[in-house]
């Protein structure tokens, strides 16, 4: 519980209208997309980066706990205060569009802009902004930023990081700084922008965020290739990639993901192929998209791909975004409990990586599917079981932990795209150094001295 | 001079003969491209990583200052020793291509490679890596990335720091780290390299880096616009480049410099033009490249280009680049002492920033010839004065003061691609309010608590 005195202490910053210390408001920000949940003292609504900068330097001077958060969409527990304190919540009032500047090609946003209304803003001008999470309608730029997200079109266009050209944050101690700066070169000074991204909100409120914008391409093709084996895809997704064209997107459903869609949505999909392969283009020129797919058929052929097909319309390339796009909620047909990782590993790697998770299945006799961005190397991975079995639980967390050494084994990462929070915080040590930590810890206290923000987070603590 | 016992350490660590501490090699090493110069205590050679390691560990318990250094082709003085102690030269043995891996599309290096050698190696297989810093025949990707080094393919492919995948480095403790995967996704723990890049040498010794390459495009075309004002080139610039389609470079040359060209070189350049603008554009389809050009012609004709010229062939495209890549050589005719800048302001404030650059040559009666890169908004500015008289070098120090006013003022920053280092230490408190410049401070002490990485630089001291 928190002190009466700092409550009113809040009020004299942002008004009483925006805090809760009800019960049903403190359950309500008490939750993300982990299951997780932990009541925070107080729930603020900062109405601008003057409140927030008042609302640190109290917070530092008496040594409470703030979270900041944007939509609570986390896979991790980013956004979870898990220590108690304060929720600093940014998608009430710092939701505003600021700018689009179409002659530098720029938008300027509010942390609290939800990712989609500003892709479509964008593009109604005639711009592009192309990171997709899959959260993307309901996630903010500012928990992007926050988890560097990715998305489906990070194969070609990269991800969040990639867009960031500025940012305005506070300090724990209330400090106002800015970095970077409307232009693609700027090396005056540490590239604090750069450490910002993917740090989960332990170093500082980011307030403003100034992304590049880039050309929207006229025309986009979609395609699909059936593989009889899930090695064969996966060795045609590097191959593609390596092939001398670039791809928006090249997304993958194995055997048991297909069969789960098939099963709860009857669309007809080949229940026996070891692999679906989905596949954007993109550029300004029907002959150029022809020729990209025409690369990617020639690839896919010489890798066991036995059907290939072009979306011809707009039906067509949802009917075969269709599988993809519903991978995920298909799959609690192989349990009431799903542990699912963003595990990513240099593309060669995929083939043997997607092995030695069917080899872990089989082990533990429990269902792997696995989805996703394979054109970056990054494979959801979904360890199903019983959720109402405390064995099965406990099994699926020993699968976990192979997962994770299979992954670091090939050169891979703990997390492409969802970080670490709390969920993965235990795994840490089996990627990092104890050198490594320390040079994260040291970060962590020259931003933070007194641990006030989002502590406990990143295996940090 | 340094205690011969430290010597003594230093030759048990590398062997004797890599250390130099006589006076020729003192002073060879002593320079790099500002002209300014401080002769070390000594040079050392590290062999490998764990050399570094050492070294560093040694240094940091005898509180000795440490510089790295690359090929020392930087603008201003990062690799100096300007408060003495050891050279750390990273050229002699760690300057190779540790692998290009094809499958994934990246290259390993060490940091003393040079930069045009990674270009040429991962071309022959069809790979493409695109910084190409002016210095690309001498420069390492060592102190590219410590500079985060620009060039003229910036405006499509971006700048060194878009590259850089994963590094490993030597923190001030000696302890090895490594930061980031062979992936393009990696969330987890904090973005060290990110924080590395552009961090001059200060923070750690970068000892290995992970690059992306992409495909290598098959066609690339050349064109010229003739523009009567400087003006209309720079309003063409920006919309070209806002226009749907995004040229490779896009160079700019002001009246000065053409006439400064023209006047060293005798190639029939158009003299009394404003400006000229060069152009390069990609892609793997004949009909893609003549949409790029088409779009360009468009452009700059509705925005005063007087004539408009497609490069037919290599030879007639060298032609064109001839009087670009000539430009900073042919500008002594105005004076034998040359401030040179590399400010860099949002596209659309081009116009207004060259005409300020102009009314401060004016008010001091001084010549401001100005080229560059400007499709990423970053200007080469050349206050040229003559050197041997000091009222004049006076009076340029005061334009150049202005100069940086005025790119502060119209949102730009110091530095697109130079860095700080010594020669713009004094500007940085134009550009850095005292809470960002404390930020840097915590951070350098982070990494750096002794400050014996590469002191006295980037404004910090």
């Amino acid at each position: 519980m928190i002190d009466t005195k700092h409550l009113q202490e809040f009020i004299l910053i942002v008004g009483e209208e925006n805090i809760y210390s009800d019960k049903a408001h403190l359950i309500a920000y008490s939750y993300d997309a982990t299951r997780e949940h932990f009541e925070p003292d107080a729930v603020v609504f900062p109405r601008d980066e003057e409140d927030i900068s008042k609302i640190l330097q109290y917070c530092n001077e008496h040594k409470i706990i703030i979270v900041p958060r944007g939509a609570g969409t986390g896979f991790t527990g980013g956004a979870l205060p898990s220590s108690g304190g304060i929720v600093l919540a940014l998608e009430k009032h710092m939701n505003k569009i600021l700018e689009i500047d179409m002659k530098n090609m720029v938008a300027i946003v509010q942390p609290g802009v939800i990712n989609i209304d500003l892709q479509r803003a964008v593009e109604e001008v005639g711009l592009f902004y192309p990171p997709d999470p899959a959260s993307q309608e309901y996630s903010t730029i500012g928990g992007n930023v926050s988890e560097n997200a990715g998305g489906m079109r990070a194969a070609k266009y990269g991800i969040t990081k990639d867009y960031v050209m500025a940012t305005r944050a506070v300090l724990p101690n209330g400090d106002i700084i800015k970095a970077g700066k409307r232009t693609i070169k700027d090396v005056a000074g540490y590239n604090i922008s750069g450490i910002l991204i993917a740090s989960e909100g332990t170093l500082a409120v980011i307030s403003e965020i100034t992304l590049k914008l880039i050309p929207k391409p006229k025309l986009t093709k979609t395609a699909m290739g059936v593989f009889e084996s899930v090695s064969q895809a996966m060795e045609a997704v590097y191959k593609t990639m390596a092939s001398g064209i670039t791809p928006v997107a090249m997304e993958f459903l194995d055997n048991l993901t297909i069969r789960a869609v098939e099963q709860t949505f009857h669309k007809g999909l080949p229940v026996e192929a070891g692999a679906l392969l989905v596949t954007d283009v993109d550029g300004n020129l029907e002959d150029d998209l022809d020729y990209q797919l025409q690369t990617i058929q020639r690839v896919f052929k010489e890798n066991g791909c036995s059907e290939f097909k072009i979306a011809r319309d707009d039906k067509e390339a949802a009917d075969i975004w269709f599988a993809r796009r519903n991978a995920s909620p298909s799959l609690s047909i192989y349990g009431s409990k799903k542990l699912n990782e963003d595990v990513t590993v240099p593309r060669s790697a995929l083939p043997e990586l997607l092995e030695k998770f069917y080899a872990i299945a089989d082990k533990y006799k429990i269902n792997i599917p696995c989805f996703g961005h394979t054109g970056d190397g990054n494979v959801h991975t979904n360890v199903m079981v019983d959720g109402k079995d405390p064995e099965q639980v406990k099994i699926a967390y020993l699968a976990i932990e192979e997962v994770f050494q299979a992954t670091i084994d090939l050169g891979g990462t703990l997390s492409g795209e969802h970080g670490i929070g709390l969920a993965k915080a235990p795994y840490m040590s089996m990627a990092f150094t104890d050198e490594e930590m320390n040079l994260f810890k040291s970060i962590k206290k020259a931003f933070d001295p007194n641990n006030i923000l989002n502590p406990a987070k990143m295996g940090l603590d």
